[in-house]
């Protein structure tokens, strides 16, 4: 699990790249680049838009997208404190685009200190144009705990190809086998009624359940994960009532009983969760570097944002 | 796994005990027992209906339905021959009712003889009425592999509780962990091209996807897992046209792959196994052993049927 979010957003290119016919009409141009991909992309050359390029600025999404990854960014950074270290990345990996100012992305990460539990929080977003004239848009967040507790990680992702759709990812991915442990099972997934948010989302008449189509990413997240396709003319309105308070409270359940929570964690199982998020993370950068991101942003800036990442993974 | 289709139906009553709201409006009296039982079932006491009782006669289901079974049975009991036992369950085992007559059901199960690679496979069917007038009908068949093999187990099951709907499960449980393991989702999942049957189903404006509410059974099943319910007026034609290739095709998978694939498995991969079975049986045991099969059929039926399986288990 450790590098799922280690490609700018992992699920969404992994989502959007291998999702199931009906869900990738208006994104399928990914799969056929056609930018130019000579990037010379850096801090230097100014978005196509103006405006602010930070992280924490998500200058592409609506007022109430942006409010809600504020929230949840604020809202980690804050409770977690001093347990983490400052974000270090390159300028032109924090932020950086295209050659033509088409695509557009920012990182922020910062590493837990060396006696918390914390591996590293990431947060991304991604904005770049559509050949039909919109835009898709994604934005994340992702933390992720270290082998001295086998509490699941946070994963939080909405990606947004039209302006009445987004496809909203929202799950605390598991680091134990559950056939195999029912006590874990019961104690991350069945006490905190993670799945109330699920079976809310369901109800609604706007919501479908989103499939991805790489079964590895069907396997990475938990029996309460929430992966829906949200359609609506209303999606503002749909972001700020439904949306943004379930997020806030799965985050709360992940800060209070995976983050803060305490768990006993027998040498076997360290090397068995090592292992475990090794391989989570061999895979999806497989998975994710094959495909869009060099497509995106050229094989050069892909390169650059990678070895980065890998520097603090 | 070993015991998932132990107590008679072994989704159907997981499922429709632990189904999501929405899914369980037809069949929520489970719940709250209307039925005498003091039970003393046995095949002296004809059913109400009258009629054939026998495992392969799914006396109660409509013919499409019977045609898909006896085609799914015939094919394992066919292909796996010799390498089955005769089944040796007591006749009152393999048939059983409650007092008054208005639950009735059938098991048949077939160990595999000591040098094969199959465990046992289970059949069953479960009629019974509905307060409302109805009827609920569940027919299953599931095939569990040993520890000689780590491929999956087979799991098809028809969960039918109104006129014009179905629950169709149709699965090849994983038997090792795929986050840590994607060269077994390779091999048993993407290589056999297994998610194009639930891809199909998908697109059909009839189906739609079907939560189990036990957070268990969700983790039990496979990334290409086909949990569906199907509504429609005729129902009878979607399980020949859509259900009856799809499930053939299903098994054609679990037989070529899986039933009759080498696999070279490690002494601590066959302790690991083992241990995974064991406590996917326990854990499911304990799910439906307090709950219906009781209610429907009283505990001394429910004892003597469990007991009874237990002993090839």
């Amino acid at each position: 699990m450790a590098t799922m979010a280690a490609i700018v957003a992992p699920f969404s290119f992994s989502s959007l790249l291998y999702s199931s016919p009906s869900s990738q009409t208006s994104c399928s141009f990914i799969q056929r680049p056609r930018f130019s991909f000579s990037c010379r992309a850096s801090l230097s050359s100014p978005p196509q838009h103006g405006g602010p390029t930070g992280f924490m600025d998500f200058p592409y999404v609506s007022a109430p997208h942006k409010a809600l990854m504020v929230d949840l960014v604020s809202t980690v950074e804050s409770r977690l404190g001093s347990l983490l270290n400052p974000c270090s990345l390159p300028p032109d990996v924090q932020s950086y685009q295209n050659e033509t100012g088409t695509a557009h992305a920012a990182l922020h990460l910062r590493s837990g200190v060396q006696s918390s539990q914390i591996d590293f929080i990431l947060g991304s977003w991604l904005h770049c144009e559509l050949p039909s004239g919109g835009a898709l848009n994604i934005t994340s967040l992702s933390a992720y705990l270290n082998s001295s507790t086998d509490a699941p990680n946070l994963l939080v992702e909405l990606i947004q190809s039209t302006p009445t759709s987004i496809v909203l990812i929202l799950d605390l991915p598991h680091r134990k086998e559950l056939v195999l442990n029912p006590e874990y099972l019961k104690t991350f997934y069945e006490d905190t009624q993670l799945d109330q948010h699920r079976q809310h989302l369901q109800k609604l008449s706007e919501v479908t359940p989103y499939f991805s189509s790489s079964l590895y990413i069907r396997s990475v997240v938990s029996p309460t994960a929430i992966l829906v396709r949200i359609e609506t003319e209303q999606l503002e309105e749909m972001i700020e009532t439904h949306v943004t308070p379930i997020a806030k409270q799965v985050l709360k359940t992940w800060l209070d009983v995976c983050a803060f929570g305490e768990r006993v964690v027998g040498e076997s199982d360290r090397v068995y969760l090592k292992k475990r998020d090794e391989m989570s993370k061999k895979k999806t950068i497989e998975i994710d570097l094959g495909s869009s991101l060099p497509r995106l942003f050229g094989e050069e800036t892909a390169k650059r944002v990678l070895e980065a990442l890998r520097e603090v993974f």
